[in-house]
């Protein structure tokens, strides 16, 4: 299905935001010098659904989103602030968050429970709300980027993605943009992604789609095994494309889907590829499982030992780690008879090293992107995951982001 | 009840081996200059229990040595390598585990299932028999440590204790030697425990003894979330010290098993301690919580974060990342007034910033052994765990370790 549907999908040279919205990014004094607030804005209420932390202490500004969204699925603007998470922050903490959707609906002249409010940074310092109302207060209606940085923490550089496909003949745009970096892990970790549309579409029907497709994407990315408190991903469709709605039964939709699976896992694969410190994307594919749920639990087992991850990081095939990596799961695995590949060279077969020359091998884990293929020889399902090395540098960033 | 127990167990100075036992390690030839074999000797059969790693890989040894103390709960040797672990060597590895036990009776002039043989080291490589054989020709029934030396892998030091108490008004000594590093996380990672008494105790109940109290020490420790296919932990009780039989029912039965306590959980502490490229121990205390079990999931999270262990390397109170550790667990906790202590510092009061003298916080935090004392508020029952800093040095060592 997939290789048909993606001729028809053009990705764009450059972000674009779709009709109708508009957006922008600033310093508001946050951080030192870069970047650190920015919002989004529809000319209509949107169509909206979002999928977020399932940390038990849930940022204020998560909750209030999620609430926001839960009201009825629409959503005309978001607020948005990095270098503090608004997180474990207390009564004072719900209230800031509050502000933040209030001061934005009244500059947009539009409802409270059209606004969402999404904040990263730093847990447990009360918002510096001075300079979040002054920001408030310069954000402008415009086209540019800025707020693909104003989101960022340690990230490298921002991440984003703009595609277009055809709705009933009409042209529809889609653009995503995410921060990840640290504390990355399936089921949300620290990572914003937004992603705006023109397409009409049913926000129940988002909400479904949302939730999917977060499943084999960005809940299948690691970087340090540990989640955060503030995620979300949040989808917003004005339908200013003035296609016919889409639900699941209409012809196209299947191209929708395909276009927004495409758009989460460029953003996931690019938080896994820029996590802290990082220098290799690693991919691991599992086939040969019991069912798609275990082949998804292998790959990440895979792409989640720091065993694995240092080794990668010193260009070295130690499959041992990985065997052990595998085993440490309950997927159902034919253990005499698993094999593995490293970048397409065969390392194990039926679960003893294979003979392999260690020259090209060496060779091809200099690479950016070390792919990892497993048959657990237990099935016919796949699954698939994303990580990155785990590095000198991650430990640094690390041992110094706080003070 | 511990208080008063421990009064009545002595710890040694010098790692003594118990009435009856003999031991020697040796250079073999497997590493390059260290020691890399040796063995344990019982003048008579032993009682035995194990517990074992529960990675489906799990490698000859392993599973031969659980064979055997399965039998009836006996052995009378144990035969030890490092350097390598004959895990995913297939048959033929299979066949050289039962070689190393055949070749050590032999020697010993036993009956193979009164021999058991752990090994821990390079995963699928075939072992170098050659060298294993004439190991076991030269190693001799010594009072000396060595053994205790030969298998270790990365570790910087042997992990030894020995301690001395009555039973019955006659001296019981009881000792424990362990090898961890990398690859440590509860269910038995890669650690070899091995402990010897002369105490006169059933092997069933040795059985249960050992499974309970391991739940409580080496499965609550974790240095890299990684688990490997080489784990045991192995008792021998020989009865020499002629004590009555113990079971549940004697009288001085509380003695034997705080004292079994003290050693696995001496040896514990000390895999944490030592873990590759650590500079702290991290013990993670957690009351307040709905059940025992509960309280010990929470502990094992706080030590097993990436993210805080970085910052502790960093020396760095960063309470946020340890917030997002205990929410990403589904223990039940009260989340609008959780507590957390610093070595004993407060720094978190109702989930929030409580106020703290930050030089004091810091220099504290200097210490090599760092307290992480939590109250999820929700219950009443406690738990425990122990893990170590994420340092340059563990990425170093793991990034090369293979070539």
């Amino acid at each position: 299905m997939k290789a048909t549907l993606t001729n028809e999908i053009k990705k764009l040279d450059t972000y674009t935001w779709p009709t109708g919205f508009y957006s922008d990014g600033l310093h508001a004094g946050l951080k030192e010098e870069k970047k650190d607030m920015g919002w989004l804005y529809s000319e209509v209420p949107a169509s909206a659904a979002g999928v977020y932390t399932t940390n038990q202490f849930q940022a204020a500004p998560t909750k209030l989103t999620k609430l926001t969204i839960n009201v009825n699925h629409q959503l005309q603007a978001m607020i948005m602030n990095s270098a503090n998470a608004n997180s474990c922050t207390g009564p004072q903490g719900t209230k800031d968050a509050h502000m933040m959707q209030q001061l934005t609906a009244q500059k947009l002249n539009i409802n409270n429970d059209l606004v969402g409010v999404a904040s990263t940074g730093i847990i447990g310092e009360q918002m510096p709300m001075d300079k979040i109302t002054e920001g408030i207060e310069q954000l402008e209606l415009t086209k540019n980027a800025n707020v693909t940085e104003a989101i960022l923490t340690t990230d490298k550089h921002p991440k984003t993605i703009s595609v277009q496909f055809k709705i009933n003949d009409q042209t529809v745009t889609m653009s995503g943009f995410a921060k990840g970096s640290g504390m990355i892990h399936p089921n949300m970790a620290t990572m914003l992604g937004f992603v705006t549309t023109d397409a009409n579409v049913d926000g129940i029907e988002l909400q479904q789609l949302l939730s999917s497709q977060v499943d084999e994407t960005f809940n299948q990315i690691t970087v340090d095994g540990d989640t955060s408190t503030n995620d979300m991903v949040v989808v917003m469709a004005n339908g200013m494309a003035s296609n016919q709605q889409l639900t699941s039964e209409h012809a196209d939709y299947p191209v929708f889907v395909a276009a927004f699976h495409q758009v989460l896992g460029f953003l996931a694969k690019s938080i896994a590829e820029g996590g802290e410190g990082a220098t290799k994307l690693v991919e691991a594919n599992v086939m040969g499982a019991l069912n798609h749920e275990e082949a998804q639990t292998v790959a990440k087992a895979i792409v989640g030992s720091n065993l694995v991850k240092a080794a990668i990081f010193g260009e070295d095939p130690n499959w041992g780690r990985l065997m052990g990596a595998i085993g440490q799961t309950n997927a159902h695995v034919d253990v005499e008879h698993v094999s593995v590949w490293f970048n397409d060279q065969i390392i194990v077969k039926n679960s003893q090293a294979a003979i392999f020359d260690e020259g090209v091998m060496k060779d091809s884990l200099k690479s950016n992107v070390v792919t990892i293929k497993v048959d657990l020889n237990n099935g016919d399902a796949n699954g698939q995951a994303w990580g990155c090395d785990l590095t000198y540098q991650y430990v640094k960033i690390n041992a110094a982001y706080h003070s």
